[in-house]
C-alpha cells in the first residue's frame, strides 16, 4: 500500500488538454481541482448528487458502487470522479453537458429579471459605493521640503479621492509601505474597506491594477447556497453559482443541526461544512471567470441567524431555546480569513444585520430589495425558504414572524424534489386529456421537481381534483396513480431515454400542505395583529428560490397567499442574494439594512396564542374558510 | 554532557525564601526570573553591566571569568547572575542592595515633581478619560419580549456608561460571548480601547474585575529605555524601571544602528531587541507589583522616529537618506502581541505622533508635558538626549529642529558615564580646597556619572580653570590630572572602597562640549529663523534623563542654552514618558497630541546654510561670542 501510494500517475484531461501528476490512490475529483479543472459537486464529494461524471478514456481505476450512473454509462466508462480513486496514468473526458451552464443561465436571468428591485448601479436606488473598492492612488514623492511620512501621505491622497475621515491600515502593510511606495514611484493601487465608520486600507498594490477587483455576495440558506461574483469595477454580475448546503446531512432544518451540534460537540463541524460549501462557490466561479481569488476583496452574507452563526462559529443554542436569542445580530465586518473563507488574505466578509432568532438577513435583505420599507401603502413580503418569513408593513412600521414551514418548496422533503437548478421541473400543467406538460429549466432532460413545480403541481392536483381539500388523493382510478414504496404516488413523468420516473407522493403532498399552512397562518397572524385586511395590501412580494416561471395564481390557489387581484403579486425570486448584492455595492444600503433590522417588530408565533388554530385551518385545500379564498372558491365550483 | 543536563537542581534564594528545581547547567539569571525574583540585568544578560550580582552561599556553580567583581567580593563567592550556571543544588542570597530601588525612587520622585506639567488625572488639564479602561456592565437578561441579541445588549449597556458611536468587537470575543454573558447572569467587566474614532471591545470577563487595569508608558530613547506601570483604576504611577536599549551593541546612535541593520539585514533582530527590553522592563515592573500581563491592557510609546520605526520594524531606512522621510509618522494603535510586546493578548499599542524623521513623538510628548503650545508668550523646549531637540513657540505656532547632539549627556561616549540610576553622581562641586563633593542618586557608592554630574562636572572644570574655552586641559599641574590610558584625564573620585576610581578625559570633554554646541546652535538656528531674541523668551523647559539634581545655571556657563534669567529656565525631567503617560490616561490629550504634531514645523538642519558655521562657534565655553552669556562673561572674568 506504501509503495502505492508514492507512484505518480499522470492524468490528462480533455477537452482541455489539462495535465496533472497525482500520487496513486488520488480522487479523480482531487486531481480535477488541482489541475483547475471544475467539477460540480454539489454534495461536497459524498457521491450522491451525481454532478461529477466524467468519462475514463484510458487508464485504471477503482469506483464505489453507485445508483447514480446507468449500466449504459457504466459499459462506457462514466464514472462519479468523488467517488473513483485513480490507480495509474489516464486519459478523462469532462463531458460538456455536466458543466453547470444551465444553472448559471437561470441564474443570470434572475439578476436580469430583478434588478429593478436590487439597487444595482445606475438603478438609481443607491449611490454606487461599494463596502470595499480599489482606488488609483498616484501621490508627488516626498522632498526635502515636503517631508510627510508615507503612511501620511497615502491618507492624504486617499482622502483627496474619497471621504475617509477615520482611518486604518493594517500593520502588516505598514511595515512594507516604504518600499512599496519608492519602487511603485508613488502609483498605487490601494484597496479599501468600509468598516462601520472607519475606512480600511485592505491591499496596497503597485502600479495600476485600479480595475482587478471582485466581490461575492451569498445567500446562506439552510437548504440551498447561491453565490454571485461581482465586478466592482462595473457593478456587473459576472458570473453566479449555487449548491446544496452540506449541512443537510446534520438535518434538514437548523434546529435539528443545532440539536446535532450541541450532541455531538460539533460546532467546529459545522462551521467547516458551510463554510467549506462558501468556498466551493467562490473557487468555481473564480475558475471559471479566471479570476485570482486574491482579487476578490469582499464577501456579503445574507442567510437567517442560524446559517451566519455556523457559518462564524457563533454560538447558535440559545436560538432553539426560550427566550430564544441570536449571539449576534449586527455582525460587525471581520476578515473573511478568519471565518475560513478563502479570498484576499486582508478581504472582509460582512453580514446584513438579522432582527431576531427566527427573521434573519436573508428577510432584511428581502425588504431592501423590494423597497417594502419606502412605500406609503401596506405591502406583504413572503419569502418561501426551508422556513417561511413573513413581513408586513410599509415605510411607518414593519412587523415580522417566522414560521417553521419546513423545506419542502425547495425541494427537501418531496421525493422527487430538487433545487431550481438544470433539469429541475419548473413548471407544470395537467391537460384536459389528463397528459401532463412541463417544462424544465435549461430545457434538459427533467431531473426533478423545483419550488414552482411543486407549487404548480399541488395548484394543479387540486384544480384537477386528483386530490381532494385535505390534499388526499381521490380514488376514482387515475391511471397515473399508482402504489408505490410510500404508498399512494402520482406520476408526473414516466421514465425516458436518460431518465428517471418522476411522481409525487402523499407524503410530499402532506408536507407542501403543511409547509403552505404555515406560512399562510403566519401572514394571518401579522394581519390580525395589524388589524390589515387583505384589500389593504398593495403588493405582495413573494421571493424564494422557485424556479423563472412562478405561477402566481397557484400560490392563492393553494391557500399560500391571501386572494388578492393577481396584479398585486409578484414573484421577485431571491431576494436574499439581491439584498446582499445591493449592499455590497453601496455603504448607504448597508446603513439602510441596518435601520430596517432595527425598525422590525418580531412576532414570537410559538409563544403567540392564535397562531396553532390559524395553522390548523390552513391545512387544507386552500382553507377551511372558503370565504377568505372567494377567487379559489369560484373557480372551484366552476368545475 | 547529556546527563548532567538532565540532572535537576534545586535553587533556593535567601532571603526570599523561594525555591525552584532546573535542570543543571542553567543560568542562575534564569532561575531567579523563574521562581519570580527579580534580578536587574540592564545589559541583557550579557555581563557588563554588574547589576546581577548574588552571593552563592551553598553549592556548585560554573562562573564566566568578569572585571566587574573586585577580589575580595570573588572571594567571598559573590557572581554575576548571567554569568553563572548552576552546577548543583544551591543556596543563593540576593543582597537588597542590588534590587534598583535607588533608581525607583527617582523615577517616582520625578514623576512627583512634574505632575503639575503632565496633565495628571485631577490636575485638571486633560479629563481622565484613559485610552483603555475597564466597565463594569450589567445587563438585564433577555426575555421573550426582549430578544435583543447578546452582542448587541451588550452595546446598549456599554453606551449608556460612555460615549462610543462607532464600536467594534475582536470575532474570538464575540464567538465565546453568548456562553459568557449567560454564565456571568449578564454582570461582566468590559475592557475597551479607544482606536481612532472607533471603540474596541478588547475583553469581557466575568464578574466584577473592573478594578484590576493596568497599563505602561514607555519612554523609548536611543541610550535608555524607561517604563512606568499606571493603575488605570485611580490614575496613579504605582512603579517605574528603566534599563539601557540593547541595540547599544550595533551603534551608539540610531543612524549606525539603521545601517548596521541594512549591511546584515537584522531589522528583525533590531526589533527584537527593542521589543526584549520594553518586555523586561513590563515582566520586571509587573513582577515586583506582583500583577498579571493579563492585566496590562495597554502600553503607550513615545520616543525618536528610528526607536519607534525599530520596535515596529517599519522601514527605517529611509530615515537616513536624503529627503529623511519616516514610514509612518502617525501610528495608529495596534495589538501589542503585533509587536512582540507581552501584555493581555488582545491588548493595544499605542504610539504618540512623530514631526518628522529627526523630530519623533518624544518631542511631540515634551511639548505636551511642558503646555507650551498653551502659552502666549514664546517658550523654548530643549530636549537633551542622544539627540538634542529644540522647540520654539506659542499657541500660535511651533517650530522645531534636531542636533545630531551625541549621546554624552546620556552617559554613553563617556568613560565612567552612566545613566541616572542608582549610584550615579547627579550633583558635583569643585571645591575652593580643590577637593570634590558630590552627590550620589541613592547615596550609595558612586559607579558613574550621569546627565547632570557631567554637567556640573564640565562647567565646574570650566569655572575653575582646570580647562580652558576649547576645552582643553590646562597642565600647570592640577594634583588630579593623571594621564591614563586615553591620555589626559582628571580624577573626580578615587577609587574606594568596593568601588573604582571615577575620572573624566580629555576625550569625555570633547563629546559633552560637542553635544552642547550641536543643541546650542540649534537654538541659534530657530530663534534666528523666528526673529526670537533671548528677551523674547518667557521660559526655557530642559528635558532629558539628568538626574535629580540638574544645575540650570551650569547649563548657561557651558553655554548649552540661552543666557536668559535662571528663573526661565525650569528642568522638567523626562518629558518622553510625563506625556506618553498624559496620553495614555486621556484621549482628548492624543488628540492634542496629533494636533501638535501636525502643526510644528521642522526645520531640517543638515541642509540649513546657517548652521554649520552656528555650530562651529558652540565648540567653546561657552561660545566663540561672549557677548551672548554676558552673565558668564562677568563670572569668569571675575574669577
Amino acid at each position: 500500500m506504501g509503495e502505492n501510494k508514492k507512484k505518480k500517475c499522470i492524468v490528462h484531461f480533455e477537452p482541455s488538454g489539462l495535465t496533472t501528476d497525482v500520487p496513486a490512490g488520488t480522487v479523480l475529483l482531487e486531481a480535477a481541482h488541482k489541475v483547475g479543472i471544475y467539477l460540480s459537486s454539489i454534495c461536497g464529494g459524498d457521491g450522491y448528487c451525481g454532478k461529477c461524471k466524467v468519462i475514463i478514456d484510458e487508464g485504471q481505476f477503482q469506483s464505489r458502487p453507485t445508483t447514480l450512473l446507468t449500466p449504459n454509462e457504466i459499459n462506457e466508462n462514466v464514472v462519479l470522479a468523488c467517488q473513483t480513486k485513480i490507480l495509474s496514468n489516464m486519459t478523462v473526458t469532462v463531458p460538456k453537458s455536466h458543466a453547470l451552464q444551465a444553472g448559471q443561465i437561470l441564474m443570470d436571468t434572475d439578476a436580469q429579471r430583478f434588478r429593478e428591485l436590487t439597487g444595482e448601479a445606475g438603478a438609481g436606488v443607491f449611490k454606487f459605493d461599494p463596502l470595499v473598492r480599489k482606488l488609483c492612488v498616484e501621490m508627488s514623492a516626498p522632498t526635502v521640503h515636503d517631508h510627510t511620512a508615507d503612511h501620511e501621505r497615502l491618507y492624504v491622497a486617499i482622502r483627496e479621492q474619497i471621504d475617509a475621515p477615520i482611518m486604518q491600515t493594517g500593520f502588516r502593510i505598514l511595515q512594507g509601505l516604504s518600499r512599496l511606495l519608492c519602487e511603485a514611484n508613488y502609483k498605487v493601487a490601494v484597496t479599501i474597506g468600509r468598516r462601520g465608520g472607519t475606512t480600511e486600507v485592505i491591499e496596497v498594490e503597485p502600479g495600476n491594477r485600479c480595475k482587478t477587483n471582485f466581490a461575492v455576495a451569498v445567500d446562506l440558506g439552510t437548504t440551498t447556497v447561491v453565490a454571485h461574483l461581482i465586478d466592482l469595477a462595473n457593478a456587473t454580475t459576472v458570473d453566479t453559482e449555487a449548491t446544496y448546503n452540506s449541512q443537510i446531512k446534520f438535518g434538514e432544518d437548523y434546529i435539528r443541526r443545532i440539536i446535532y451540534a450541541e450532541e455531538n460537540n460539533a460546532f467546529e463541524e459545522m462551521q467547516s461544512h458551510i463554510v467549506h460549501d462558501v468556498n466551493d462557490l467562490i473557487v468555481t466561479l473564480a475558475a471559471r471567470k479566471r479570476i485570482d481569488l486574491q482579487d476578490i476583496t469582499a464577501v456579503v452574507c445574507a442567510g437567517n441567524t442560524a446559517m451566519v452563526h455556523f457559518l462564524l462559529n457563533l454560538d447558535p443554542t440559545r436560538i432553539r431555546r426560550e427566550p430564544y436569542i441570536a449571539s449576534v445580530g449586527f455582525m460587525p465586518p471581520i476578515r473573511a480569513a478568519e471565518s475560513g473563507i478563502q479570498i484576499n488574505k486582508r478581504g472582509l466578509l460582512y453580514c446584513l444585520p438579522s432582527v431576531a432568532a427566527y427573521v434573519g438577513s436573508d428577510i432584511v435583505a428581502g425588504v431592501l430589495a423590494t423597497r417594502l420599507y419606502t412605500k406609503k401603502n401596506l405591502s406583504l413580503f413572503v419569502d418561501i425558504g426551508t422556513n417561511g418569513e413573513v413581513v408586513l408593513g410599509n415605510r411607518d412600521w414593519l412587523v415580522c414572524a417566522s414560521s417553521s414551514a419546513g423545506p419542502a418548496f425547495e425541494g427537501s422533503g418531496v421525493k422527487h424534489g430538487m433545487r431550481a437548478g438544470a433539469g429541475a421541473i419548473e413548471k407544470l400543467t395537467v391537460c384536459p386529456d389528463a397528459s401532463i406538460e412541463f417544462k424544465t429549466i435549461g430545457d434538459t432532460r427533467p431531473a426533478g421537481i423545483c419550488g414552482s413545480g411543486l407549487l404548480d403541481t399541488l395548484a394543479e392536483l387540486f384544480t384537477k381534483s386528483i386530490i381532494d381539500r385535505t390534499g388526499r388523493f381521490k380514488t376514482d382510478g387515475d391511471f397515473r396513480l399508482t402504489e408505490g414504496e410510500e404508498g399512494q404516488q402520482f406520476q408526473l413523468v414516466p421514465a425516458g431515454d436518460g431518465y428517471q420516473e418522476i411522481v409525487i407522493t402523499q407524503t410530499d403532498i402532506n408536507n407542501l400542505i403543511r409547509s403552505k399552512a404555515g406560512v399562510f397562518a403566519a401572514i394571518r397572524v401579522l394581519m390580525a395583529s395589524t388589524q390589515t385586511k387583505p384589500e389593504d395590501l398593495d403588493a405582495i412580494y413573494l421571493a424564494g428560490g422557485f424556479g423563472n416561471f412562478l405561477n402566481t395564481k397557484q400560490a392563492i390557489t393553494i391557500g399560500m397567499l391571501p386572494d388578492v387581484p393577481l396584479e398585486k403579486i409578484r414573484f421577485v425570486g431571491n431576494t436574499s442574494i439581491a439584498g446582499a448584492k445591493t449592499v455590497l455595492l453601496s455603504r448607504k444600503a448597508l446603513e439602510t439594512a441596518e435601520k430596517i433590522a432595527k425598525s422590525m417588530t418580531y412576532f414570537d408565533l410559538m409563544s403567540h396564542p392564535g397562531y396553532m388554530d390559524e395553522f390548523i385551518r390552513a391545512n387544507f385545500l386552500p382553507h377551511t374558510d372558503l370565504s377568505l379564498f372567494p377567487t379559489v372558491k369560484l373557480a372551484t365550483e366552476k368545475i
